[in-house]
């Protein structure tokens, strides 16, 4: 197996508004997108695979500084990719930056339209089913009308769900990965605190920080260590850091003890230099608002009535923020609508970061749907 | 069963200066205390309650606002008081504030004899066993030579088992609950990401902020706002707000949408108007730092060799903060000595914070397990 080598970015622009499920709408937006591997004849190998906060387009392959040589792989460069278990030598992979994200895409560091200064405050609050709108118009646009595929982990996960509701008819199979059918309370607690630290930082300035010159750096480096602690299992932090210190005993300040500080710090500081803050906000509320069983009075089998996709679900042991109780509550849904379902709950240590990392028997799993859905595929285009 | 009626705090001066950990000391201190019931004859029937983070000397009884005669009852009145499980028609019970914090004791809000100045930053870290030998002054300055218990619930549960250790021959019992002998990576994490809130708002002023008249009260709001999620369990946190929204619908915007918000940041706002922001650092490093078993390579039975008391230890089922795996750690070690232990494990819903709520088998443990405590301060009467 090879990465795929450069990749590029594309662009595309809508000038139709996307009417959203706020009530307000985006007027003419820009999506950021990047394929892999060819679109056969009769476009029905396409996969659109959906991306979660802190990622974008950028699945598969490399960036390269032409300047420094240093490569930026795709996020998900390990499941896609030739001979990857999402192959591209047989499947064209489709990844897009949703609006509102801060990697392409229109999103609130961009100059809106109606004032001529970037959006801040006034960007409108996107949706997972505003997101899986604006994908479908960018596959309309691409000529694919029906999905072999449409696949994510976490938030991509709820975006893939959204499809196979949205749009039963366009997609045939649909992988939900380390997913939920709705945030806990828990869950919006996590966010919640995110964003206050976000919101009461000085520096943010009502979300208008763009015209001050400056970015809400330490509300967004707090934000982003208590997203990671989610993301870690307990057990993958004892292992990894446990309570090793930096340096020889303790130093009785408020510098680093611990090598958990050390790295939360580092990944906060990181974090805060490239993200931007009102998309750190949209993306969680997005999160947050996910609920697809609230318009049938919380029974997600109502919910998932004209489904016609089969579905992968998968889920890890130690992911205690969408642990595999909450995928269970999806098999179940589909279950009781006698819709097809295959579910794997793999034993792994990472907690939710789990669904991003090499583990032989997740990645087994997902080629062997994969296979799948290349017989369904082939047996598509042979009829 | 019916509280002690209105209690008033006492204090007492330390003119020798206390040698800490760090190598630094305090000098001339205050400790603030308050006492309920009455000392024996030969001061056999005593007992230390140790407080945790966001507690104090306060323990049981009201205080009475004399204005409104608005009642603040005692952290632990529930607990300790008349015929309650720790009896104060029988025992003798001390509930001291620690050195550090911010209610009475000498703490960084107080003036520096040095420097003529509010501490701020200068006021050094203690650490729990700096707390414990504080508290040992205070026992010597009431004429207690000996203990019939010391008891706490989370931080206040390592003061105990520091007892145990440091003084073996200065308390018969041990009751220590919803506690750890260290706290794990995560449990630090939690830590430093509440530290940094406070640190990085331009309102901390590096420690100092008394000098500018203001107070880091974002830091200190999204701080609590992480910790006080860690005090409740995730089933509890859905039973009590589940998805439940503030208003009708979806607000689209970043004020509150959901029950839980609105509870956290109330919480956040509460506590930012009252602790000291230095005073939170401080005890979250005493946290941190607590790990008896460090200078014995990390051994638990060889740290606890010494020890003397009889041991109840509890533990709450979802609590996740200090599990009770944890709990069961210190067990084993005293199991390890041949020492003599009781352990309850107890199916509570409420998370860590179940120490502090009334629940009738945990109450029911303490009530039985200080009938024998009392056993023992008979006996030794007789004797």
């Amino acid at each position: 197996m090879t990465s795929l080598s450069i990749v590029a970015p594309q662009s595309m622009y809508f000038a139709e508004a996307l009417a959203l499920q706020s009530g307000a709408s985006l007027s003419g937006y820009t999506l950021v997108y990047e394929t892999y591997g060819t679109l056969n004849a009769d476009a029905s190998n396409a996969v659109l695979v959906c991306h979660a906060l802190n990622a974008s387009h950028h699945v598969a392959g490399a960036y390269v500084n032409e300047a420094t040589g240093a490569k930026t792989m795709g996020w998900w460069d390990n499941m896609v990719g030739p001979g990857k278990p999402l192959d591209t030598n047989k499947f064209f992979v489709i990844g897009v930056n949703n609006p509102g994200s801060c990697f392409g895409s229109t999103g609130p560091m961009h100059i809106n339209p109606a004032s001529g200064k970037p959006y801040g405050a006034d960007f409108p609050l996107l949706t997972v089913e505003d997101w899986v709108q604006a994908q479908a118009r960018l596959a309309d646009a691409l000529g694919i009308h029906r999905f072999a595929a449409v696949m994510g982990g976490s938030l991509g996960g709820m975006q893939a769900l959204a499809w196979s509701m949205m749009y039963p008819q366009r997609l045939a199979h649909c992988v939900v990965i380390a997913s939920t059918p709705k945030l806990s309370a828990q869950n919006i607690a996590f966010n919640d605190v995110a964003r206050q630290a976000i919101l009461t930082d000085p520096d943010f300035h009502g979300g208008d920080f763009y015209a001050h010159g400056v970015v809400p750096k330490n509300g967004l480096r707090v934000a982003r260590m208590v997203g990671h602690i989610t993301y870690l299992s307990d057990d993958d932090m004892a292992e990894k850091f446990g309570r090793d210190l930096r340096g020889d005993g303790y130093q009785f300040g408020y510098g680093v003890d611990f090598e958990i500080e050390s790295y939360l710090r580092y990944q906060g500081d990181k974090f805060s230099e490239y993200f931007d803050a009102n998309t750190y906000l949209l993306i969680t509320k997005a999160l947050d608002y996910f609920d697809p069983a609230r318009a049938f009075g919380g029974d997600l089998t109502k919910a998932f009535a004209n489904i016609k996709a089969k579905f992968l679900i998968a889920s890890f042991t130690t992911d205690w923020r969408f642990s595999p109780a909450r995928s269970r509550e999806i098999v179940q849904a589909l279950v009781n609508n006698r819709q097809k379902v295959t579910y794997a709950e793999i034993d792994a240590p990472h907690g939710h970061d789990a669904f991003l990392l090499e583990d032989a028997r997740y990645m087994n799993v997902v080629r062997a749907y994969y296979e799948n859905v290349w017989d369904d595929v082939s047996a598509e285009v042979q009829s």
